[in-house]
């Protein structure tokens, strides 16, 4: 416990948004950061996320072990389908079967075992134009569960899932970042990031986050690999 | 594929319940059973869902690994809290926090990756009084959330969560499974089953279903440690 201030999860995982995220979440919350290791490809993003976890003070950190390859269905976890590195048009082979889904809920577990009532999710504007798990609907529809689903719904108060990027663009979460001090060079969004976390710089979420930080003025500390 | 029947993911602890829900389902669905190793100490369920799974025909069973006992939290996975064997009130300590909701989201994922729009849970009316995650209005509320979380339900396919148990008693659910001919002797239920499948006698899961069998008026084939 760190004095008056409520408890909160936050889904940290290593990328730029959830850093931001983290930041303004330790503003108001003592936070407890929750990463996955799900089998992804990029596996440098858990090494970023504990890096940023630590960097924001969060209170406590745990990298929750969930093997989403046992499913397969995504080119990021599933080894015969390549992270794309062309534009592409609807659901994205990267879209990883109801992951949030599965993320919000153990994000929930962990709320429930720490008696914290809000949880913070990265999700934006920029994803949510793809993804059927980053949209505000989908948001309000899992915390209408949470309050069904758990002790601390049915008896009284009230769970918080806080999506404080939702209708950000990507430069203006760099905005939000850099008035909070975050320290984007710690970051790692690559879908195919090398082992050190250096970036390929073509996939989609390569190409989102630089023309962010070109949209927001903001000189691109990120690591490529060339 | 087995002919003209749809997909349906049925979820399969090894209880008797489960057992019962997957007969049902397998009138009209290619039954997809998935069961979770989550840390119970009831290890021998998992051996009983296998055992259920492939006697009642299911096309496939899959043994979900996702470690629940990084949260604590319940006894039945957490070492420092011991099983109850009287009846308590309230919520009761061998609630798993969030666990239906973190198993019905990976039924969902597993769901997405097979095209199934189907997805079988054996809530029912006994557990609801005293779970928040097995009550009518939690399974509505997934149902509603399943339908935005994923490509199947935005591109216009309804994901349906079935709960044929749910407002059965445990002899009404014992009844059904007589007249479909599931063999309970092959189903294990008790919170901390032996290895070999023997049930306590004494947890609230044995007592309600040594309940049921007595109210149902069928032998009780349940293998006790004495």
């Amino acid at each position: 416990m760190s004095g008056t201030k409520n408890k909160a999860v936050v889904l940290v995982s290593g990328g730029l948004d959830s850093a931001t995220v983290l930041a303004l979440a330790t503003q108001d919350f003592e936070t407890h950061a929750l990463s996955f290791d799900y089998g992804q490809k990029h596996r440098s993003e858990l090494v970023a996320a504990a890096r940023v976890a630590k960097s924001m003070g969060a209170a406590s950190h745990q990298s929750f072990n969930i093997d989403l390859r046992q499913f397969g269905g995504s080119a990021l976890t599933d080894d015969s389908i390549a992270v794309p590195t062309m534009p592409t048009t609807g659901i994205p082979v990267t879209y990883v079967p109801a992951r949030n889904t599965v993320f919000l809920s153990l994000a929930l577990g962990l709320a429930e075992t720490l008696a914290a009532q809000d949880l913070f999710i990265g999700v934006n504007a920029v994803d949510y134009s793809g993804y059927p798990d980053c949209r505000p609907e989908f948001i309000a529809a899992f915390e209408n569960l949470a309050n069904l689903a758990t002790k601390i719904g049915i008896e009284g108060d009230k769970i918080r899932v806080h999506t404080p990027l939702i209708s950000l663009t990507k430069a203006e979460i760099i905005g939000q970042g850099q008035r909070l001090g975050v320290d984007y060079a710690q970051t790692v969004s690559c879908y195919q990031a090398t082992d050190e976390g250096a970036a390929c710089r073509v996939c989609d979420s390569c190409r989102i986050r630089a023309q962010g930080f070109q949209d927001a003025g903001v000189d691109d500390p990120t690591l490529y690999v060339q």
